[in-house]
């Protein structure tokens, strides 16, 4: 690692990079050449945009998860000397290469685990964008980078607030973690019954993709942020508390134990937390639009319905049993998004399917690599046999 | 210095200590007596306050001012162990004595830029509570605390929150004061033509003593911490922005270059500030009540109204054209303040009065010392005169 070089050009694999993060990623790395050149992108199945992103960012090597997908990569980047692989296990091998510096984790849920623990073992810092790598395995995550001495800098803007906050002479007596409350803050538990998945994908202030933006919906985006922080700022669950801030302009808080608090503010744009973790603790001249507090007519803060929005208060639940139980929420999670999006169960029924799966799945208190990965799999049996009894 | 030592006690000065701002300094240290010790206590005219802080905290010196109270403050402590001396001379003496390491300047207007120019000389830190020291000779303060390798920690509210947010890797873009607007906020110009003491004297957000509520009324209190700004950050005029925040919850807020904003906020209380100059860089554990912010209806922010708040545009004027402008601006104001305390003249005509001086004053582009000194005096007499050609 040469991150304290200035003149090192760092270089930088995305995992991930045809989604939301991954594209605003490559946007910001191009602004900055100077700064760090493409060395790696992993896409899932959108091979054509990976084409795209390989042909304009010449990186030293690309690979697609989905196997079929790849003759058609190698013939259409057959021209140019970019090493070309296919499958999970390649992307977690290439995570590993000797030139990278950071590894920005940007796929989407618990696929995001594996290459995330083979590039720490490889001593690479970690800009972290998957949560579900620290909601599902916080506890290994961070003995892996004690161990290997890496640094985890988060990408998510709530994180990346809270870190930009951080002092180093200071302990910090809880954070307050902000969330936007999604399309059905002022939603009834009667109409949030009905919503359909049109409604649960249009947010009101970040376009994300379609997992996330479900979850922002039913706020279990928020609820994996609270066990997120806890993993990365090292917090006791009664430390953390989520508030409702609808114009998404603070990102975060954090109070230290003078009573003082700081936030971080800015208008709502990823590019800001991607290049901050890819410079920290230097912060680079941008021309991002600049937020004028001025324009906003007011900041507003109120206090989550966990009546409405029972995922939260599920995320909760896992934090403060600990083991594996936010293992097996995050895998009923997965299993209940999915059906939602496929109109297979309604919006509320999505913690229906995650409080079953909670209770039905086997406790583990001192879980393991191996355990997570049964464990991840028993939630998702157990979430799809209740899915299964319905239809 | 012993700051970086935290067994050393650190003994502090108090200069103005039966003010505002030098009550709270009080409970505050009284509140840690593991980290501090009262050395010295100076006040201006309020003898019997001082004789019962004296008795309280048991320093080892006061001093009074007005050498009229010499003889009672004599009596009243002549059983206690404490030196006790009277005379502007004596605070500055008091200033340099070998143990302090903290001076506080608490005292009111210019008369606190000898004893800070005095207690830097001697190598003391400052806790910076007296603005016009800065707003009158920020220069000189700073080459001389740079030559002296000497601490200056900001105690006003919005410049704690500024030197709060400060990162060490990364220069300021701009920062944003915030401030309450006073009183007067939503008058119409002509409603402010009226507006008498009795009123200017009922702050919303803050109690503080007369001189700096009418100030706050005024907004002339913000323009100095705008030119107070400039020179503790090192800033260019434009990189100093006002915004109106009637809640007074943020209590300011910085840019970085990468456009990233980070505010410092809590209930309004000058404890926390206090504390903080006096322990930094580190918080201690305090028991102040905490900011709920979901019980704050909401923050607003809007821009200052110019034409309204006179004192505020002039306060920049006077930055920009700098050298002996400022000098000239504070001196005008203490008379101004004076004049309206004393119903010699309307709210609005002090900005007239400061106008008018501005004006007739020499303007010196360099000055030293000396020249602040002569500057001070005769804006004095002009602000006078215009006042004695008026009744």
């Amino acid at each position: 690692m040469n991150s304290g070089n200035t003149e090192h050009i760092k270089q930088i694999a995305i995992l991930g990079s045809t989604g939301s993060i991954g594209t605003q990623a490559l946007e910001v790395i191009s602004e900055h050449p100077e700064e760090f050149q493409v060395y790696a992108l992993t896409a899932n199945n959108q091979v054509e945009l990976l084409i795209k992103q390989a042909k304009k960012y010449q990186p030293e090597i690309v690979v697609i998860a989905n196997t079929d997908y790849l003759p058609r990569l190698r013939e259409a980047l057959k021209d140019l000397p970019i090493k070309i692989y296919a499958g999970a296990d390649a992307i977690e091998q290439v995570c590993e290469s000797g030139p990278i510096d950071i590894v920005l984790t940007a796929m989407v849920g618990y696929s995001g685990l594996r290459p995330t623990l083979r590039a720490i073992k490889a001593g690479k810092s970690i800009a972290l964008a998957n949560k579900e790598t620290m909601v599902v395995a916080g506890e290994i995550i961070n003995e892996l980078a004690h161990k290997h001495q890496v640094a985890i800098l988060p990408v998510d803007s709530e994180h990346s607030a809270i870190f930009q906050c951080l002092e180093y002479a200071n302990p910090l007596e809880k954070i307050i973690l902000t969330a936007s409350g999604g399309p059905f803050r002022k939603f009834s538990l009667e109409e949030l019954r009905t919503v359909g998945r049109e409604q649960a994908l249009k947010h009101p202030n970040w376009a994300m993709g379609a997992k996330i933006t479900i979850d922002s919906a039913s706020m279990m985006n928020k609820g994996f942020e609270v066990i997120e922080a806890k993993w990365l700022f090292g917090l006791r669950p009664e430390q953390i508390e989520v508030v409702v801030h609808p114009q998404s302009i603070v990102h975060s808080m954090v109070q230290f134990r003078d009573g003082s608090i700081k936030a971080q503010l800015g208008l709502p744009d990823m590019k800001l937390p991607i290049l901050y973790a890819l410079t920290y603790p230097r912060r680079l001249e941008t021309h991002y639009p600049r937020l004028d507090i001025t324009q906003i007519a007011s900041l507003e803060f109120e206090k989550p319905d966990l009546k409405k929005f029972r995922n939260l208060a599920l995320a909760f639940t896992a934090m403060d049993e600990g083991g594996n139980m936010p293992c097996i929420l995050n895998a009923a999670n997965e299993v209940a998004v999915e059906a939602f999006l496929h109109d297979r169960i309604a919006f509320l029924q999505m913690s229906d399917l995650l409080e079953y799966t909670m209770d039905k799945a086997e406790f583990i208190k001192r879980p393991d690599y191996e355990a997570y990965t049964c464990s991840d799999q028993q939630a998702r049996r157990i979430a799809q046999a209740y899915l299964d009894k319905l239809s």
